[in-house]
Parts: C-alpha cells; sequence; structure tokens
C-alpha cells in the first residue's frame, strides 16, 4: 500500500512554521510497510486542496491530510473532502457533547463557529482529540482511504498512535515490529561505523539511524507472518548492535533520558535535589516534567546570580574570586551546600557559560562544570560544548540526566 | 506571480530529514512578494518526478526543485528536466574546470560519474554552487522558469540569495509586506468573532489568525507597488484591530511572551526571582533561555516538596495544614519568603496541581494560585486550567509570565 501526506495551511507556504507532521507520519507508515510517494503542501485554499486531493487519489491507496480542522472560516479539510466525495456534513453529537463540556469547565462562552469543529462528512469514523477540540476522521471512497487530522503536532501525533493506526494496521497483511534504541555519548558517524556490518547487511530487520539534537537514536524495524516472529527478529538484532554499542544506549523504547531517569529515581525511591546556574532551571523543569516525580523531586535552587550562590548555597566569596562562578572548585561547594542543606539522596550542582556574551580565552562559552554526590560517591565533569545558548543549555541538561543515570546504576 | 516548490529525495519521505529547505525558499519568495501555492515532495523516483513536474506546471510560473544534482545514479533531477523539455544534455565547460580544480585540491582522483553534476539541459542558466560540487541552474519553458538547487540546506540557501534571487526580482512587480500579531488571553474562536467584520471584508491586507498552545497569533500582510506602501496598508489594518481586541496583543513582531517579558526587565533594569511549586522549574529555565538576562534574573527556587516550602521561603507549617500547599495563602507567604530574602523589584510565586495525579473534588487538577509582588503592588491569580500535566504547566508559565509583562507595564 502506497500513501500520500497532504498538509494543510498557509503559515506553512509562508515559511512561518516547519512541517514536522509530514516527517513524523513518514515516520510511523513506513515503520508499517506503507511507501509514502508524495508530500503535499497546501494553503488554506478549497479550489487547490481540491485539485490536490485529486491528483493525489490518482496515485494512492491512502491520503492522509494534516491541519484545517479547527473552528474558522479558513478551515476548510472537511467541507472541501465532503464537496469533492458529495457527501453530506453531519453533526456528531458525542464530539459536540464533549466540545460543550470542554467550554463549561475552562468558563468560555462557545461561539456559533466552533460547531463546525463537530460536524463530519456523512459516513466517517471520527477519531477524538485528547488534546484539542478539534476531532479527526477517516472516510473512505472509491477505495482509497481519507484520514485527517487536526495541525497542531501534539493533537495530530496522539491522535496517530492512539486511535489512527490501529484502522489503518487491520488493512495491512504483514505484520511490522519495531524498535527504537536510544543512545548517548556516541556521534551519529561513528554508530554508523561501529555498526556498519549489520547495516550494510540490512534486509530483515532494517536499521534506520536518527540524528537528535546531542544523541542519536537506531529504529530496527522487522517485518514477519506473525507478532512473535517480528519481535524475534528485532531481538536478535537488538543482541547483536549491543554487543557492539551497547554501553551507549540508555534505552530501548524509545523513551527520552529524563524519563528514565524520572523512573528510575521513583522505582528506587531516591531523593534528588538540584542546584542550577548556567541551565537556569531546565534541568528542575524538564525532570518535574515526569508524572509522580514529587515523590523523589525535593526541590531545586537557581542561583544565577553570585549573591544568590552564597546566600542560598554558601559558596564562599573567596572560592568565587579566586576561581570564578563557572570553575570546579564553584561546583563542588555548590553540590555540597545543597547536600547540607536538603540532605536529599542525590544531589547536582551544574555552572557554566550558555552565552552568547560571557566567554573568555580561558573560559570560552561552552565551558560547563558538574558536580554530583549520591551518598559516598562524588563525581564532578567538565564539558566544553559547542553550539548557541540553546544548544549549550540542552547538552549540558543531558550530560547532568546522564551522570544522574550512572550515579543511580553505580 | 507563483510558484511551486518541489523537494526531492527518499529521505525525506521516509521522516529521516526535516524539508528545512522548503521553509527557507518559502519565506524568501513570499518576502518578494511572489505567491507559494504547493510544497511537493517526491522521492528518487524519474516517473514520479516527471509527473509532478508536469503537474506543477499547469498552475505554476514559477518551479523551484531542490535536490538531486549530485553525481551518484539516484540523482535525476537535470536529466528528468532535459527529458520532459526534450532538452540536450550539455557540459558546461567553466563548471568542469572548476571540478577539476578542486579534485586536483584535495588530492582525490575524480571518478566519471562526477562528469554529470557540470552538464545542464540545453539553454540552462548555470548557478555556481560556493559550499559544493554540484551547481544548479535556471530554465525557462513555455513561460515557465524551473530553478534547481542543490539538496544541502547550506548549499542551497547561498545559491538562493547570492545568484537566483536578482533572477526572480528582475521578474516581479509587487511587494509584500506582514507582520504577526500574538494575543495572550483570547481564545482563537473569540478573536474571529470579535473581529469578524475585518476578516470577512478582508482583500488587502489579509488577515490569518494561527492557534499556538494557550495563545493566538493574526499575520497581516500586505501587496503594494513599493514597500512603505504595503508597510502603511499593515499599519492601517493593526490599528483597527488594537481597537477592537488591543488588550489581548502583547506583541507585534512576532516574539514570543517571555522575550517581551525579559527584554522589558533588562530595558528597565528590573531585577526579579522566582519561587515554583507545580511548574517545577519552567519559568525559571525560559526567562533564563533569554540571553543577557544574568542581568535582572537573581534566582529562582524550585520548592517542590512542603519541607523545601518551609526552609526555603519561610511558609508557615500552620498555612500549610490549614490552607494546603495549593492555596492563595501559601502563594502569598511563599511570594513574601521569597521577597524577604532575595530583596528583588519583582518577586512571583506559584503553586498548583499538574497531574496527572494529586487532585481531588475540591482541588481538582488545573487548580494554581499565582502571587507576585513590585514595588507596593501585590497581585493574586486563580487559575482553573484543563489539559494534561504539560499543558497545564505551560498554561500556568504563560500566566505568570503575563502577570510579570502588566506588573512592569504598570
Amino acid at each position: 500500500m502506497n500513501c500520500s501526506i497532504i498538509s494543510i495551511g498557509t503559515e506553512l507556504l509562508m515559511g512561518q512554521i516547519t512541517n514536522s507532521n509530514s516527517v513524523f507520519l513518514s515516520q510511523k507508515l513506513n515503520e508499517i510497510g506503507i511507501d509514502v510517494y508524495y508530500h503535499f503542501t497546501v494553503g488554506d485554499n478549497a479550489s487547490r486542496l481540491k485539485e490536490t486531493l485529486k491528483y493525489a487519489m490518482q496515485w494512492s491507496d491512502i491520503i492522509i491530510t494534516t491541519g484545517g480542522l479547527g473552528p474558522t472560516q479558513d478551515d476548510l479539510t472537511k467541507e472541501t473532502i465532503a464537496e469533492l466525495f458529495d457527501k453530506k456534513m453531519i453533526l456528531h453529537k458525542p464530539s459536540y457533547d464533549r466540545l460543550c463540556s470542554f467550554f463549561t469547565k475552562i468558563n468560555r462562552y462557545m461561539t456559533e463557529n466552533n460547531l463546525k469543529q463537530v460536524s463530519f462528512p456523512e459516513g466517517a469514523v471520527v477519531l477524538p482529540n485528547d488534546f484539542g477540540t478539534a476531532p479527526g476522521f477517516i472516510v473512505e471512497h472509491e477505495g482509497t482511504i481519507i484520514i485527517s487530522f487536526p495541525g497542531p503536532p501534539k493533537e495530530m501525533t496522539n491522535m496517530y498512535v492512539n486511535y489512527a493506526e490501529a484502522h489503518l494496521l487491520s488493512k495491512t497483511k504483514e505484520i511490522f515490529y519495531s524498535k527504537m534504541l536510544r543512545f548517548f555519548g556516541i556521534g551519529e558517524s561513528q554508530l554508523e561505523t561501529e555498526l556498519i556490518d549489520l547495516i550494510s547487511n540490512q534486509t530483515n530487520p532494517t536499521i534506520a539511524p536518527y540524528a537528535k539534537e546531542g544523541e542519536v537514536a537506531l529504529r530496527v524495524t522487522a517485518k514477519a507472518g506473525d507478532r512473535q516472529q517480528a519481535i524475534e527478529l528485532v531481538e536478535m538484532m537488538i543482541k547483536q548492535i549491543r554487543e557492539k554499542v551497547g554501553k551507549y544506549i540508555y534505552s530501548y523504547d524509545d523513551e527520552e533520558m529524563v524519563d528514565v531517569v524520572g523512573k528510575e529515581l521513583m522505582r528506587r525511591d531516591i531523593s534528588i535535589s538540584l542546584a542550577e546556574s548556567c541551565t537556569g532551571g531546565l534541568i528542575c523543569s524538564q525532570l518535574t516534567g515526569v508524572a509522580g516525580i514529587s515523590q523523589s523531586f525535593d526541590r531545586g535552587i537557581v542561583t544565577y546570580s553570585n549573591k544568590a550562590k552564597e546566600e542560598e548555597l554558601g559558596v564562599q566569596l573567596e572560592t568565587l574570586k579566586k576561581y570564578g562562578a563557572v570553575s570546579e572548585e564553584t561546583a563542588k561547594e555548590m553540590v555540597l551546600g545543597l547536600q547540607r542543606i536538603t540532605g536529599s539522596d542525590i544531589c547536582l550542582a551544574i555552572t557554566g557559560i550558555a552565552g552568547p556574551g560571557g566567554g573568555t580565552e580561558e573560559k570560552p562559552v561552552g565551558l560547563v562544570y558538574i558536580a554530583a554526590m549520591y551518598g559516598d560517591r562524588f563525581i564532578t565533569q567538565k564539558l566544553t560544548l559547542a553550539g548557541d545558548r540553546d544548544r549549550i543549555r540542552k547538552l549540558s541538561l543531558l550530560h547532568a540526566l546522564d551522570m544522574i543515570r550512572k550515579l543511580i546504576k553505580s
């Protein structure tokens, strides 16, 4: 089976946003053995959308659209599909009720244009939207399956994973199974070099590397006649990968580093506190994003100014003067102070220069020190990172989380 | 004039890379008044590329392709265009000489397939590649202009800016100008309702609303014979919008709320400290993401546990017992404690239930209290937010930033 993806939205044609929906859908569809032949992007324009739908229908078993399902006049996807297939638009009562209770809950008046969001072409299967007000839908017409998702990536990805993928899987004959391994501490080209034999000889399972910011992921996908067989093929390949580069793998289930660390803290009932300077609360923010973490997370102290480092963590003025705020000595005093105040099982402190200003020849932008302790184990790490402010903060976060992960396991 | 962009490369259809070329080209083309009607993405497949070119030619004055100009067998762009237009491929001597001296310079033998890179459809204007080996070209056929760029973004962007844009400018007559207004505190449907007269009657400028998480944006775009006239048209429309919904606008230049707040703090030299519970460092993290903010940002205290609220901010145990950690009273004591410790000009404290656990009937998930002070002004706000943990944290962030913004302006 093959598929065309049509992204709808003038903002895409204006270059105001990047089309991440097509990337996500292409990955997912390829995983389950559906070939993506085309991406199309059209604006909020009914006649051009209609022409594109007609053109895509010539070539595609499946057409997926994203965007244009909202309440406003320029949201035209459903109406255009209904007109093209000569179907009536029907109000979907369960979606209507859901929308009403949403507006009641947020205490806002529901304007009449919202009704547009809960009407669908006759015969459509409605896909619930767990993160927004516009549901999606699936409709079939003369052998072509059309699936329409809302445009916001969070709404679309959730709707695909939880409501649409099963429908597509029911149409394919082969079973696909795939696992995403996540690596930290190894670059994409080095990983490819280490695995060159496996990658060159791949047929089934296939191995595809993905570069993410500061880390690498590897998707292993097998197809087989039944699920058990596909799982076995994938597991056998993972065993070979683990033998070569196992020490860099931090997740076998496509988890984010922060989720791996957060869950492990909770599972082992380890308390944690953080002291952040250059990352400015980013590590706290990410770790407290893990549901249930209040069980483990005691507090974070974002000591951005030197005054705050002295007052909150008891860093000596002398240390700051002699070694500077960005130094191993300051990082050590920060973490010792934090441990003294909080008594948390794990304490971590980080200080560095995120840029763009503040760098010198001796201490350039990207210089970061991390100190961490867990019981009698005390470790420090010096990083020299490249990139802009945002990237330096994100890489610092990943290194800090990886240190916590290793402390827990040690 | 209107344009279609065709991106060529199987890796795009596999979801292995994001299509940043289309974003860049769309922005640039819109800037010079060329309407982008379509984006297409096709794989390295000659027959599907040919069909796409044929289809795009029906609708487009200009077709821009990216990718498929390299030396390998799956690079098919030039050959496909030449075949479609019935043109011969001709070796381009200056490009050939350039390529030879490149291979001499890097001391590598030039394999014969490289000749493919320096042959072009008859009549083409060749565009030099300053960062790679594959030149681009411009060719006209029956009134349609076709421009082909290499796929690597660095090569493509340089080639567009330095060699192709001048060619396009010589063909256009109108100038486009556009502004993006950002709103907070009003939903997309309510905004459209308030502006229905302006939206219904729009011709030039055009008005397009965009929903973002927790906020709304509005793009106003005008076209005119010269830039000054286009700017005036946009400004006149903005004036009318401001009269109706001005109180919700926080940026006229598509800035993020956190950047607006951060810049205003720095501009007025106002110091700030934060105490966060439910947002767990998210506000600190966002605000310290603004370059240069160390001038204003003193510290943040992420008091996640009750013990931390007592020890770090001096919240009374009695208050926590009587009113609970999520209460206006606790928020008030948090901010008063923070102000006492830091002496910062602006202090803000936030406490709430981000979920998914921790909610009760009396205090449901999404209940958030914010208290803030600036000099003798003291304000509190109670929020009842809907959504998952991530959304509740993000909306809390926006509300907190908006409170800071209003405090600064008051």
